[in-house]
């Protein structure tokens, strides 16, 4: 599931009472995944920092309304979260922003929570294929060469295999033509610090993981590691893609040995004191 | 039919040959009920001046490339066309801006014509009734008062009894509870050529009509009589709405005599001076 790698969060924003229970339908199924999400009020809300601090946007209101909003803050494929909108009813369910960048299958998995219909408007051969960018998503990943990544997706969508060599990626969830055995392949997707300048490689960078851990003083270390390694799992991680653990909690010390990743103790005036836009936005601005 | 009302036509869009076929169903359809269509290639179309210049845009692609299409050209509300949204494979059609200004009613009607899903997401309770924008499109007029209108729609909503008078209005395209009889409403529309204060009352100005007619040499004035009678049936108009006819034929000239309307001849070169950026679109750039 794409969205349950929605680690910085969903926000469901409904525009008036008549989307309320709709919102909180998601809502509660988001969160039942585990999924931290937060439900908002359109007039309450501070869009532009939303816009920037969560992983996906699902809008309650009506397309025409919320694509003026969309226009607003829209800035370019790369940087933009996607964008869902379900009408009041829950009827539908429109990936408006980010079709190929998590909102069609985010749209899937949302309407299928509710019962609705996935409104996919991408073209409907490109939509039984896993992506280059779910590829990334699914990889904890960046793309480093977006141009590759259009030919390759093209490829994916004809049915051509593509060689690709990104590890630890759950290979279940991929849906076409991959061999994942070698690099005999006219099209590849495989892990890189650097693009080279193979216009048919797509290179993925894999992008740090650093895990925060707040936990009540009598935790103790095998309920942190418990914890870590179920939130781990639920990204498809595993433990050496963390590059960093931190803590107010000196016992979050010992997982971090166990599995040697480096460790950083934090005091609570140093966590009070960071200053940042996207730090659990409070639901009214 | 709102579309039969697009009087300076729709224009079919369509982003890549995938799309060509539904692009095309939709044009055939909409020229053989007499609507003004064109259908442009994404790439070879000039978007800001048909965004200036069409009653409709009905792009053929995915929602979240419209989107971003959109929210180049979006000014707001009142000036933007309405536009739509319908996939390649012309399964949905999804008003994406302008839903109470005709969208709705327009998704409709194409979704008909492909026995597609209109994929409305406005208030369910809102759609089944003609709304103050719905009415102003088929009296071919304009609302002086926003303001009023949000609250007369809030009325149609609830199903309360809205008077309405407005001469020669099609009151068999109307749903909603209205009463033609008299003016002993809450809320009322009306036609007036300026706007008075009663915040419950919606106040419609009349468009000028005026109507150039083209014609081979040998027409006369028999078969003009019938094109125009024809065309302002289409459009739910009487002759006595019509306040100007204009030609560079004289034999049109006995009709606007006969219906007692002002007439203006032109020469061909009077014609071919005129500069407007909105004279017949030509499909390329």
């Amino acid at each position: 599931m794409i969205i349950e790698g929605a680690w910085r969060g969903v926000a469901v924003v409904y525009a008036n009472p008549m989307g309320l229970s709709t919102a909180e339908r998601i809502e509660n199924e988001l969160r039942s995944k585990e999924v931290p999400t937060i439900l908002l009020q359109y007039a309450d809300t501070d869009l532009e920092r939303l816009w920037e601090c969560v992983d996906c946007i699902v809008f309650v209101m009506a397309v025409s309304g919320a694509v003026r909003t969309v226009c607003r803050f829209a800035k370019g494929k790369e940087v933009d979260p996607p964008v869902l909108v379900v009408d009041d009813s829950g009827k539908y369910v429109v990936p408006v922003l980010g079709a190929h960048w998590g909102a069609n299958s985010a749209a899937r998995e949302v309407a299928e929570i509710l019962g609705a219909t996935a409104v996919i408007t991408t073209a409907a051969e490109e939509f039984g294929y896993s992506s280059v960018e779910d590829i990334a998503k699914l990889a904890v990943a960046k793309i480093l060469n977006l141009r590759a990544a259009v030919k390759v997706n093209g490829a994916i969508v004809r049915g051509e295999r593509v060689c690709v060599d990104v590890p630890g990626l759950p290979r279940e969830a991929l849906r076409g033509n991959f061999d994942f055995s070698g690099d005999q392949c006219e099209y590849r997707i495989r892990v890189s610090d650097e693009e080279s300048d193979d216009p048919n490689t797509v290179y993925l960078k894999f992008l740090n993981v650093s895990l925060g851990v707040g936990a009540k003083e009598e935790t103790t270390a095998d309920v942190v590691e418990e914890g870590l390694t179920h939130v781990l799992a639920r990204l498809g991680l595993s433990w050496s893609r963390v590059t960093k653990l931190s803590s107010i909690r000196r016992v979050v010390s010992e997982v971090a040995e166990k599995f040697g990743v480096p460790f950083m103790l934090f005091t609570t005036e140093q966590l009070e004191s960071v200053d940042w836009t996207c730090l659990t936005p409070p639901p009214v601005s």
